[in-house]
């Protein structure tokens, strides 16, 4: 199954491998390949199982039923016993593999369980080991120049409480030091300005960044996502539409993303009121995985300073070493890092990153809720965070992408017709590319799956890749196996 | 310490107690009464450790910094060794007290660590328990009359998707079996018109249900949780402020309960755009534990049906035997159930309850996100539920509550004039009354602290207990011996 590529980037790339594989490692045990035991995937059981769910949870989704007890490393088991090498990774998360034996331990220590059966209101009753597991974990793995750390419940949550700090941070510019006008104070019960503020969020089309009011209202990638809800009348800005590959559309893509820096720069200077922030994800992820450069990046950082908005960089999907850094827009260079930084996924703990104690409000009870994050989360992302450092996995997930991408070159290349626009080069794993069309993307999401491989789309017709972070040579090769013996019939 | 309370009634309750304490079978090692080590709490290596914490997160809402290794039962343990009884229990939560050892057990069970290390995206690859974890546990804990289950992170979370479910439902109703026009769909996309909705969730004044955007446009209860904070232009309508003791104020107090239902009823009527769903908590707790009759909560559930409003009952705080009985609004015998109840807190998992399948949307990704919920919280709330049962705990509080309010009407009726409105009788521990001013509440909730009682503030003025479910009578007499020597020093 080994692609055969030429020429000295390959030794290159091959050199840079670690002789011992962490996955080895951490699972002796891991399937050597896919292990298919059903004709079709779901099987019997996932499909009996999925109605019996059917009767009490809303199933609409479900792929097939997993067994969670069974998977091992990068292969998810389903109930019928079949073994499916995983790159989507329960839609980007599982960092480390299934039932990776070092999270185990973590998931069985005193502190865990502890956490778990005593779960405190965090902002009245916060624990005595709970900075301590925040500093051993999710802030030694902060962006750098961010120091201080909102705790959340998911990406939506920590998106919505990104945007509650960013409008009181506006509000309290203006205001100074003067107390709420009684105005204000009876307004804000009647959902009225100005109590109730009349400042936008601004995020980009084809963005996603969740699905609960608030962020919802920020997610530009879906009608389905979108329709029937109520929405904030926000503002939205274009998106790059890059051209691939990147090298030989330079100077058109420069031209794309100028055009787009200066529609959004018109945008915040023509709105009714005020942008309190921007949000952007450094990949469009749900939205089809849409890159842009870091000119582009670094324009919204400019512009956002010159209007005095705060710049949100939502790393839900992206962050935690999947693209070769530890956060995506480290890939940037900024000259100046982004107000806050937004996380989930990767970590299993969610939440949002910053440095400027002014958003942090001067009050009690303004960000605030019962649970503010959740101890049991910050201890796994903790042990998370310390395997990654320990096995050095984002330069690993680094090195594997460009294996993975090098190789998905050339395969990609023979079957113009079907796929195209490679996207991710020198981005870790955060891979993806584009299918003809929705139903030829579906048919090669459904025959990989048949094969024992689980990929996911995004968009309206890409794929993307989210393996874990002890993906290897091995699991690539075998991807790219069946990938293209896919492609080959497709 | 005990309160000496003549007649008969007292005698019947006392008789009605189990012989066994649970808590002493659950804590034998449970402090008999407060442990207090320092002058006043925090001591000084609690106010050490918030410094630091402060350093990286919002800590302005800080009581203590407690420590939940040291705490049991019904005591929870601060950083300085002061163990104090506990009637607030993190805002309502702690169903069975810390480190309850059954709860040790099922957080230490390969089912949970399964679940931790390998946490699923629920609604693509649901596990292969999920559907025995429900059941075993939320779903056998269910409200009468509803079967179906959508899980959910947070209150907040739990209120948001049902408020979604509620949009979509009643769109679907309008739309039938035709798809989304073009319209909806182009529309939705930008935040407007058809596509968005402009139906509203109505809340009533001084209800609370959370703080994310949606939840907090229902929000009602403080202007320090709304400020600043775009809110959705929803309607709210009056919540009855009854007079106590109510038996003494029947007539006035079912008056004022058809003025709010005429109120609501007008609302609904004249709203310039449909009111998809109505949301009321049983006792509307950050607002001040206000209490309201069967009639009133009949009331709505007859003016729901008629207008085609769906009646979500909000039951994160009332829920899970607090109130004497499973849910609150069991209390009220409606004619038929509500359309959704929400739940939180005492579970330490959240979501909502329903019956109607057409609450769940027909297509897939409409109610969606990452993780649909969370196993390793689901498997918790199981093991809370099954204890529940074994020990008949609802039962339990529904007599210590009674125990708890009887002796409450002798002390306060002996301080008239700074406390009075003693709310909750036949309604489990779920008990307030009313401080004279802010001023004095403040004072009397941090006189009983420093003699080892951590109660909790609600409203502008009230004091609320939440304590937890093996809150028993020696407890109890701690706590009206401590309440009584502060009101008498107040």
């Amino acid at each position: 199954m080994l692609r055969s590529i030429r020429g000295s980037s390959l030794r290159q790339i091959q050199k840079r491998f670690n002789s011992t594989s962490v996955a080895a490692t951490y699972f002796p045990q891991e399937p050597a390949q896919p292990v298919l035991q059903t004709e079709s995937i779901p099987g019997p059981k996932s499909v009996a199982l999925n109605k019996e769910l059917g009767e009490v949870y809303d199933n609409h989704a479900t792929y097939y039923v997993a067994d969670y007890f069974n998977s091992l490393g990068n292969y998810i088991s389903d109930a019928d016993g079949n073994k499916l090498l995983d790159v989507y990774c329960q839609i980007s998360s599982i960092a480390l593999g299934y039932n990776n034996p070092e999270l185990i331990k973590a998931a069985k220590s005193d502190e865990m369980v502890n956490s778990i059966v005593n779960r405190p209101a965090l902002a009245c009753f916060p624990s005595t080991n709970y900075k301590q597991i925040l500093e051993e974990g999710l802030l030694a793995a902060a962006p750098p120049g961010m120091d201080r750390i909102w705790t959340a419940l998911s990406g939506s949550d920590a998106n919505e409480t990104a945007y509650k700090a960013a409008f009181m941070y506006q509000h309290a510019k203006i205001r100074g030091d003067k107390p709420f006008t009684e105005e204000e104070i009876k307004s804000s019960m009647e959902n009225k300005t100005p109590g109730a503020s009349d400042m936008t969020i601004l995020s980009f089309d084809k963005g996603f960044h969740g699905r609960l009011f608030g962020s919802l209202s920020t997610t530009r990638s879906k009608a389905i996502h979108k329709l029937d809800i109520p929405a904030f009348p926000w503002p939205k800005a274009p998106f790059p539409e890059l051209k691939y590959p990147l090298a030989e559309f330079e100077a058109e893509n420069r031209a794309e993303e100028q055009r787009c820096l200066d529609a959004l720069e018109s945008i915040i200077e023509t709105a009714p009121t005020k942008v309190a922030a921007i949000i952007v994800e450094p990949v469009q992820s749900e939205g089809g995985d849409n890159h842009a450069t870091s000119f582009f990046f670094q324009g919204l950082r400019d512009i956002t300073k010159k209007h005095e908005v705060l710049f949100i960089v939502d790393e839900v999907q992206t962050g935690v070493g999947a693209s070769g850094k530890m956060w995506a827009h480290e890939h940037w260079n900024l000259t100046s890092p982004p107000d806050m930084v937004t996380f989930s996924k990767k970590f299993q703990a969610a939440g949002f990153y910053f440095s400027n104690p002014d958003l942090q409000p001067k009050l009690p009870y303004r960000q605030f809720n019962t649970w503010c994050g959740d101890p049991s989360k910050a201890i796994l992302a903790r042990g998370i965070y310390q395997e990654i450092v320990k096995h050095n996995l984002v330069d690993k997930t680094a090195q594997i992408g460009d294996y993975l991408y090098k190789n998905l070159t050339t395969i990609l290349s023979k079957y113009p017709h079907i796929v195209s626009n490679l996207r991710g080069e020198n981005f870790g794993t955060f891979i993806a590319w584009d299918c003809v069309d929705a139903n030829v993307r579906n048919k090669i999401l459904l025959d990989a799956r048949k094969l024992g491989l689980n990929m996911g789309g995004c968009g309206d017709y890409s794929i993307r890749l989210r393996p874990t972070l002890v993906f290897e040579k091995k699991h690539a090769d075998i991807f790219l196996g069946i990938l293209e013996s896919v492609l080959a019939k497709a």
